[in-house]
């Protein structure tokens, strides 16, 4: 399977825009209609303040691309998609980062500006994503994942706080009430298998077919009509998506929750446990996470 | 797996408030975070004027108990988890029951109230649930039913009547248009495994581990924040509940339509097929409604 | 299973009115609650301006016959159910049909309206089924397919138009935002355990298990009550239908996106690789509709 790239480009946004150079993913732009963002944040794909003003600003050529058609995000790291947010210590970095051109904080706006671009986005799933990494999963249009090798979560509500990247607004519409309860509350790892079942990705794919299928799709996707597929999209979002006034409510509630002491007392415990290296703790967060929780401490 | 009760309890709702004596089921408070219920009204555990109004009182005992944060109900009896409604030829019982403090009649009340509760319920379910026993399932958060021996089904258009406990508008976001018609048109049993393929269920489990399984998962939800529990759950419910108008309008039709003189005959025929008992009848009443048809009468 | 026709008919449309000259499909009354609709369109059931012509008056017969309470449709040919629509090069005849009763378009006319029926629609699908093919079966109450002779899709975004006839308001509530966007967007064929997988089906059926199990539903369908049956389907109707406004908009991007030069040159090119006939390209429609895109012309 081979593309041509051809035609001319018809907006003012040049490939060459996007060579910048990216500290948390690499981005290949494959052809005129095709581009392939690579995570490689060591150790663990953690999301920072950082990740979000990169991915903001990558939405924005996005945008702006009609040449564009789909986006692959994969990751560098077999084992870590994308791990989690690490607030680094530093809670000001995160608030700095404003209000995007949604209205929404900043780590909403770039999920629902991705969710809404005229294009196709495909998370390329290999290794964990939980929390906000499963958040951004959530956000693309199309999640293929490892059958083997892939692990899925919402941790929060194990250590105390309510999601705030919108999981709620979107799980619930995108696998029903029973199972995004259970996923949200239970809180605990989904493999490869039980995701597809529960309908969190579209498909799992044996990890030994995933690159070359989700590369097939993605080429197939690069030779379509931009409006054909522009459009198409736009009325799928009109049903499916939630509207941003969903999305604020709980990053208040997330905010308040974490600001507790106990919250605090099991964050510290968590970070003593290994949290955002690669480390047992992350490797198994979804069970291990219960060994942070307060009746535990000495 | 332990739990350890610790802390102080934060409402005037005792645990030991839970310990009048209860007729169609038990409660065992394990702990201040987790109560199981078990269904236990011979031969076949149908829901009766009593049933309901036992039901309510312990909704409003969970509502207040700010300590609980997960309920699992199953079943005494291995055949039967709730058979389905038995209005015991007295009407009068169950109209005396009047409106709860929704607005709603008794039955909707308790499962909105229910579903609303900030706490998680849990249905482990083994054995038959038909009828109001399916709309019970419907109304709780998670639902795991045992692979080899369940059958769920909503019967009501099979012997001529609507529906009354909401699952028109509790499938259709739940599984989705084509499969809750199916399930509320054809009236006929689905098994575990076809439960689970629908979505009607979280997850079929393999008969010997669904104790196990939701025990640890009930154990495990004890020790959260409730808090935290509390505010997410709002959120799902935000986008996957009913409204309550939804649910008084199929009321009247189920009313009007029961007291029809062929579906009066119907219900009359049932009896003397083995309705309400321990019979071959109730053991395979999706496939044996249809004796119970008009056009099989002599 | 034998069914017992019986009791007066009940309103004005006597079952003779059926028996009408119909010639893209046959039709087989065979009770009064059950009618059987099988598509004989050679040589693929296409869908054409008088196939929508016929399926409206069907239709209307549907909607005032309080005897009827299913109707299948199958196919006479076991390669294509209904293969997807075909102008025959006449965009004057399907303009010509106009506005129906809803005052939609045609086509989205005969769908809206066999989805709010007071009966039970059940596609029996075996074959292909794509474009509006698909749009059929989607706007249908209940999909069973052949679990190894089956093909699905909407192919329309491949060569570059909006589908027309309501698959992104349909899909979208049945398969959840991922799947749909993947059927809408990559526009390639679905077998039938996959559409099962999706929820684009009820269930996939063992080829040789299909007939009979659709024939025993048909068969118990036809014997319960009219009225529980209509009544109860009109609540699902109110939580799953889309309103009649999502559907026309992607009409008007339908023609302005098909009356695009290079979208003209592709229909022109798939023509001379067999569309509408029983080829090759039709038969891999999915995959083979590449080989229409431009930069595969010379």
């Amino acid at each position: 399977m081979s593309t041509t790239v051809n035609g001319p480009s018809n907006n003012g946004a040049r490939p060459q825009s996007w060579s910048q150079s990216w500290t948390h993913f690499s981005v290949d732009r494959r052809s005129l209609g095709y581009c392939r963002i690579t995570f490689d944040h060591p150790p663990i794909n953690t999301i920072t303040a950082t990740t979000v003003a990169e991915l903001a600003e990558l939405v924005g050529l996005i945008e702006q691309d009609s040449d564009l058609n789909v986006v692959v995000f994969d990751s560098a790291n077999p084992d870590f998609y994308l791990a989690h947010y690490d607030i680094e210590n530093n809670p000001g970095a995160t608030a700095a980062l404003g209000i995007g051109p949604t209205g929404l904080s900043a780590w909403n706006d770039v999920l629902v500006r991705l969710a809404r671009a005229p294009i196709v986005s495909i998370a390329a799933i290999r290794g964990r994503a939980r929390g906000a990494g499963s958040e951004f999963v959530l956000a693309c249009d199309l999640r293929f994942a490892s059958h083997e090798h892939t692990l899925l979560g919402q941790w929060e509500v194990g250590i105390g706080i309510v999601p705030a990247g919108g999981p709620m607004a979107r799980l619930s519409r995108l696998v029903g009430r029973g199972r995004a309860l259970e996923i949200l509350l239970v809180a605990d790892d989904l493999d490869g298998p039980r995701a597809e079942r529960y309908g969190y990705v579209n498909r799992a794919v044996a990890d030994d077919r995933l690159d070359g299928e989700v590369e097939a799709i993605a080429v197939r996707l690069a030779r379509f009509d931009h409006e054909a597929i522009a459009r198409t999209k736009s009325y799928v979002d009109l049903t499916t998506l939630p509207s941003n006034s969903e999305l604020t409510p709980p990053v208040n509630d997330f905010r308040e929750l974490f600001g507790r002491p106990a919250q605090q007392a099991q964050w510290t415990r968590l970070q003593q446990l290994g949290l955002n290296t690669d480390s047992d703790l992350e490797r198994s967060l979804g069970q291990r996470l219960v060994d942070s929780l307060p009746d535990q401490y000495p």
